[in-house]
């Protein structure tokens, strides 16, 4: 294996959305070897390389998350793949302005009512599922006289959204589930197989947001349960990822959150190259 | 399908090297679903990631062909996966300094002996094959004396390697093949059923020299005359493919073409994302 440190965050959050599109098999999600009909392997690479100049401007010159966020998601939602990384970059951007987890707790502290409704109008450009009890809704523009009237901040949109959303939890808990994910990535070794070890114990530690805005609590939790038993050797991997393709089940906020725990391992010298 | 127009240079080749890598299947290459042992599909990508900046270096200040393809070559040569695109920077960096191929030719008629020289140090990063016969070997010192004495430009170098080498050959005709695959994407649709279509017509219509090169001529033939037999329907894709990747036969410089060929497809609006 050869060392290799990459030469700035901007690439280093850049590749790690590359290697966590690519790992597989990661049950229900777009991977190297699975395609939705409406997003593809392709859509999800296209946003890696799109949202770039983002990326640098955080590196570079910093700015306000909510914009740069707003920014991202501009960038990347020209394709037919539809919104790919939305809450990769709810964490990514954070964690760019401020290299690492102790800086994006930092970020996070720092928000204010601009980037709640900068990251509003983010919102509004995506098809993110929201729920249905939501007084926030994105779609109304009643929010945002609301949330000046109240002023809240981007972390406090944030944790109204946690109780239902474990990627906006990330920014309540001090990024706690992305530090578990950086964790197991260097307990499992280097490379791809420790991408696809890492997502796995995640999914059956935790039920995704992601499914369960999309098919119910019920849902999320069988699917974590599933994980486990194929952890444990009681369920074969790619007959699992098989039935969540099928169903139209993909984990995808645990997908955002590997995203950020690659983010975090490379790093720490965590190598995906061996 | 959603119109959609990249918003420079650097990026609509970084595409064409994202998107010829993940379409499959391609015979005998890296693709979406085959890696070789040493070298994987997260390479390529990462080379598509990490060579950004002297992309966007050849788009916004210009500079020399011959040093930004060494800078290219050493920004992507870091990780285990070795030389991955050193020709298809070949082909890009003058496209991109050019713009398109008429742009493309007026660089390759203005390079100069410097551009040689830097382009031999890039060849030496490399672990490219050259021809036994070749009496300016990239590990000889004395050829780079030799190139200043006989005053040789790159596009002499080029015009010295064409017989063996089709990459070589772009320069010197024009980027006849590199105009021939984006008109087959054209004439194919869009999208990435159209870069497997046009990458078998190739495959079918000339003998790769990198397979001759590391095989011999006649492997580089047999490859053709099969590719024919797919297209004719004698043969089956998938079965060819397997046979390709067993023999370690992979037509690695009309992968440098087809790379070239969608950049230039994607400038006169072909739409990789239907």
């Amino acid at each position: 294996m050869k060392e290799r440190t990459l030469a700035n965050r901007a690439e280093q959050a850049q590749m790690a959305m590359m290697l966590e599109v690519c790992a597989y098999p990661k049950p229900g999600n777009v991977d190297r070897c699975h395609d939705y009909s409406d997003t593809r392997l392709e859509h999800f690479l296209a946003s890696t390389i799109l949202v770039r100049p983002v990326f640098e401007t955080a590196e570079r010159t910093g700015g306000r998350v909510g914009s740069l966020i707003r920014e991202a998601v501009m960038l990347t939602n020209s394709h037919a793949g539809g919104n790919t990384h939305f809450g990769a970059f709810i964490l990514l951007i954070p964690l760019i302005l401020g290299g690492d987890i102790e800086g994006a707790r930092r970020v996070v502290a720092g928000t204010d009512v601009q980037d709640a409704i900068d990251f509003y109008a983010a919102f509004g450009l995506t098809q993110v599922r929201v729920a249905k009890s939501d007084d926030l809704d994105v779609n109304d523009p009643e929010s945002i006289a609301a949330i000046r009237e109240r002023g809240m901040t981007l972390a406090d949109i944030m944790a109204y959204s946690a109780p239902r959303d474990m990627v906006a939890r990330e920014w309540t808990n001090g990024f706690a589930l992305t530090r578990q994910c950086a964790d197991l990535l260097h307990a499992h070794g280097h490379g791809r197989e420790a991408i696809v070890r890492t997502f796995l114990d995640l999914l059956a530690s935790v039920p995704d947001t992601f499914i369960a805005k999309k098919h119910g609590a019920e849902a999320a939790e069988r699917t974590m349960r599933c994980a486990g038993e194929v952890l444990r050797g009681g369920r074969d991997l790619r007959a699992f990822d098989a039935e969540c393709i099928n169903g139209g089940i993909n984990p995808g906020s645990i997908a955002d959150i590997t995203i950020a725990g690659i983010y975090v391992a490379l790093g720490e010298g965590w190598q995906w190259d061996c």
